[in-house]
């Protein structure tokens, strides 16, 4: 099932983002996945902290020279007051700036929509739940980005309708090898905030890409963590943050799980991946292989279902751009999620809430993955002790 | 090599549709390519010949009334008045209008973006040649969109480097399974004009995805076919075109190859799938799994060459938007045409030629896809004899 | 299903050899794959037409000394005349020994397991034929090895019960990269014999791997070739026989197909691949990776059956040795014929014909192999004309 | 490189066996695995504990009356007072026959090959040790199977010269299905005893394949346990010893690693892996696919490397039977440790050492082994604490 490419030029959604000026990566990424499906217009920015730095980007960007801050706290104060103000931010900065930035939007009645991990801490992951819980008339997305894929929305499907049975047995790994040397120190500035504390939080890798892990797994298999105990290693001399991160879980309901994360093992380029098994079946997926999910009911052949083909439900067909055979990849995954955040704001313009089928990552998930992150950083410390999540 | 999203929000191209209209399929596609780098805004379209269609998707398209069509002389004649009139038009309709209306707008000096393949027949493709011969202030894209993606381009360099020393031997085939039954007969829209002689031309499923693999494989080899032995055969009763197609090349220089291409092969999406062998090397690529080029150096082992990742250079670095293993695909391959034609059309707004790197199919592609479709036709009706190209 | 590992250490099979003497490769295979199923033991040998080499070759593999022979006649009239002959021989050499010794053989009564291709000509081959139309006392088994592997064998049920339908398109392929030098001129034995027309025939690499091929696509999918056209060519300088070759098929019925092998393709090593596609569905099989058979019924899921798996049927399962995941090879699938002209010797001792089930190629297959040789050499001489088979 | 087939026709040793009677598994695949390279002979067997089985079962494997007998103790008495006794014996029974049955053939002089786990507790592996180190002239080895992989050999070969750099972190996984549900309550014989602590010992799906995983990281890596963490669950009700075991490593020297081995996972036949990552590159093998193995020297494009193929060295060249291309599977890996031991004895004949070059498993792999499920189940018991290996 395939529901096609989707195109709303009217009533476009105003959008403004923090962070994302010059020289960043997962900025351009946002604005180019907002564009997907041209449900939004971008109209201000806070691209940069550094006012040059700001106005520069704002204006290769094509914004308007007033719609260009380099403050989040004047950029939400000013976008608010203005009738054509923006609708809906996307903060997409490193961790530290998550929180305190979308307080001061959410604060001036302004959607989120925020990278991950959410915080730089679970207690400041919970002051912005806290908030949001008094704010109900604003809507929160976390990129999860993982999660737009297709194939993930029918693999959650498949487990919900029970063709897996009970699950007991989830697999999540996530190898990367560009940190396999200290490229923190060669001044390339995604490898520096990122083994930084002050800007990433307790989490290297296990923060960075654990936490992708950990949201999937649990997105998928429906199941909620319980407890965990890890193991989390710097192997690279110098690194203060862990590069490699190998937790055992237990979830409620008795389904145990490990978890994977690496940042030093080459050969792998994003090589996250999920396997889940039940009573009934079990089921694989890959991110760098994204338009394919492979079932086996037990005792049966496996099956390869592929994205917009033959077996392939509803919940993906919806997130489905092109026919079968045509790979969908990271970028239309990401822009998924803006598409269903889109599909929120839209009901939300008129009082309403979305239609039920529509869902992205949110705060739960965000807080979820900073218990994460704290339980892995405490169990390590505690030399692998189960540690509640 | 990763050269990361591009934007320009400022002077983007004016881009108007002919065809694409509410129900099309390729269409939506166009557009989605077309904006994925932000180098075009979409303002102008003929997209439907009924009116009332024409008008209602124009509107669903966000188009101002008064430039919205229903012929495309009108359009072309209308947007070549306006001072803010159309800089290029696609065309995305069934072949039997791609060259009345690509001359329309030639006529008008407006550039040309064409979907594939360029006409009904030979001579017709060799009145479009002629037409441009005369206006070389028009650029014509023909979108084998296949060639944009970035393992293609650097299969295409190494060739053309040496790497694989003289070739000797290309495989090419494109599977699919879509037509397996009279799909034509049941109303599905794709399926009846591609079926239909009078909307397709001479070839079935040869010119529809037979003409892409002759084309990728000229284009990545640098060979240039000079005669063709095929068996065409319509397999579904009641078919008038081809459904499989099984074809023998010989090339200038005495490299040989094959192409095979089927509608009927259950358990195939869309395999487009090349192979290029020399005396020093081969190379591999599957449509399907876009991100991937193989490639064996002769008496040493396998590689995995990745998109973004070691071993893939310039000429895929510069078509390339996200790091290696955040896969990319169709669509991004799509959208590459359409930021390479940009460039090429913001060069000849100030009269210049774009650089040398900036490359994309044309006329040329355009008249080798009729005359390879003809020759397949006409060597299948007289028993597969050798037929020049 | 799995039948498990056969032994039967009473009653063995006596067995001797022509050829397959010091330094060549194919009678260690053929001794390997008898022994692995204990069914024969080998006693007898002309392992070489050169004396001392015989003699040597003949004590390394500790023949007893009067068996030990240089000529095959003189083996065949010797063994013959002992009570503890041997009952079947396996002839081992370059393929112009092939027929001549098969003969001497059959004569003196004695089952006959010859290598391929079977003859240096179709009407050597045709004159085996008569032979054996006349001794149908006497066995005779072509080692087309393939056709032994247990996902073959299912593969030729599933198209037999009819899950594919009616048969429209077969794709078989065997790229080779070991002569994209001139090999053969490094005094390579096995290059040197295979590139000699005197001890070849007529076809090189259509000879030595395209009659595999072909003989596989016709075993499996149950058709009958009607013609052919080819086009072979002999990419390396000063070689004689082909080492590329294209070839289109048209079987009885209507059927059609392609068929690629080649030598000179870098990077592939032993690439046989068939595709089989009917109204109702497909198969895929790659002989590198034997244990999977992937199928897909038209409008489902690919699925993929695994030999001793779930889907895998009763005549795959008595030619399994081992559970599924526990891979087989190429020795395996070598041995399964060996087993099966076991089974066949044993029900003739008593003079009764094997079960049903016992199958492996014959002199039918030997002969169309000829005849594909043969088509294939006259087509390509008469410009890729369509030739009869 | 490419060792070719090997036979030896000459004074084959004289092989004897305990178990692998009617209706087993494992003993059949021994005596092809030592019947494939012709290096035995098999003359005598213990092959069931039953005497009317044991008659029946030596009787079928053409076994002299004379030398079938019904207990090992006899069977070791005798064989050793005959002067055509057995030079070597095999044991393949359930778990705790194979320390008994070892202890009273090497009390006889006659060497051991012995299946896996080793014994049914460390203490008991280690009073087998202690003897074995009194009886240096007698031969152990153990079927740690996946050991003999060429691939296996090569990759073991590429970190010893120091390729991969300093090992960081090595991935081990074994998950199958086939205890998905209670097999044991039918019936079926080896699921029986495998959940049975009585015959396998303290550990279930952690001794059956855990250890194999654990044996072979090691093996390859070079590397020796300090601790692990473990968690170890019987998910199917009633089920005893554990069912999917999850383990986190700690080696000595720094080095990190993870084990999944699981019974319960729908999907996975015999889904052994293994990656292990250093400073300069990684690896990966899987069993189901033994002939290829993936190196990447970090920076570089990945290269899979094939059995016989580019890039293969010695180690795998003396273990590999037939060219690549042409796949080896499980019983080939598995003669491969025949083959050495058979090197071995035959030394040992005339008072030697085996060639250095000559390796397989032995008793020091067998303590480790019987340490690690021991580890397992107490830091298991012990809530996941790190326990010493």
């Amino acid at each position: 099932m395939v529901s096609g490419t989707r195109e709303k030029k009217t009533g476009k959604i105003r959008l403004g983002m923090v962070g994302g000026g010059q020289g960043a990566f997962i900025g351009a990424v946002h604005r180019l996945a907002a564009r997907m499906d041209d449900e939004y217009e971008f109209v201000a920015g806070a691209l940069s902290a550094d006012p040059a730095k700001a106005k520069a980007s704002g204006r290769d960007l094509g914004l308007a020279p007033d719609r260009i801050y380099s403050s989040y706290e004047d950029m939400a104060k000013a976008e608010a007051k203005r009738p054509d103000g923006i609708e809906v931010v996307s903060i997409v900065t490193p961790n530290h700036v998550h929180v305190p930035a979308a307080k001061a939007f959410i604060n001036a009645g302004i959607h989120v929509i925020c990278d991950k991990p959410l915080a730089l801490s679970l207690k400041e992951a919970r002051s912005l739940e806290a908030l949001l819980a008094r704010r109900k008339d604003v809507i929160f997305a976390l990129t999860h980005n993982y999660s737009g894929y297709p194939m993930i929305r029918h693999a959650k499907a498949m487990v919900k309708s029970g063709e897996l049975g009970e699950i007991r047995v989830v697999q999540g790994e996530y190898p990367q090898d560009w940190l396999t040397t200290a490229l923190e120190k060669t001044g390339q500035k995604q490898a520096a905030w990122r083994t930084d504390p002050k800007r990433s939080g307790a989490g290297g890798c296990v923060g960075d890409i654990g936490t992708h892990t950990y949201q999937l797994l649990c997105d998928v298999s429906g199941l909620a963590g319980e407890e965990l105990a890890a193991d989390l290693t710097s192997f690279v001399k110098g690194r203060v943050l862990d590069d490699n991160a190998h937790v055992m879980l237990r979830f409620k309901g008795g389904a145990k799980g490990m978890i994977w994360a690496s940042q030093v093992a080459p050969g792998n380029e994003n090589g996250l991946k999920i396997r889940i098994y039940g009573t009934k079946g079990g089921l694989e997926w890959k991110q760098e292989d994204p338009n394919y999910l492979w079932f086996t009911p037990f005792g049966e052949p496996k099956r390869l279902i592929t994205r917009g083909g033959a077996g392939s439900g509803g919940e993906a067909g919806r997130v489905t751009r092109v026919p079968p055979g045509h790979p969908e990849g990271y970028l239309e995954g990401f822009a998924n999620l803006y598409t269903e955040a889109a599909r929120a704001i839209r009901a939300a313009r008129t009082g309403k809430k979305a239609d039920k089928e529509v869902t992205f990552p949110g705060i739960a998930d965000g807080v979820a993955g900073m218990a994460f992150i704290e339980a892995c950083v405490k169990s390590s410390r505690a030399n692998g002790k189960w540690t509640k999540l």
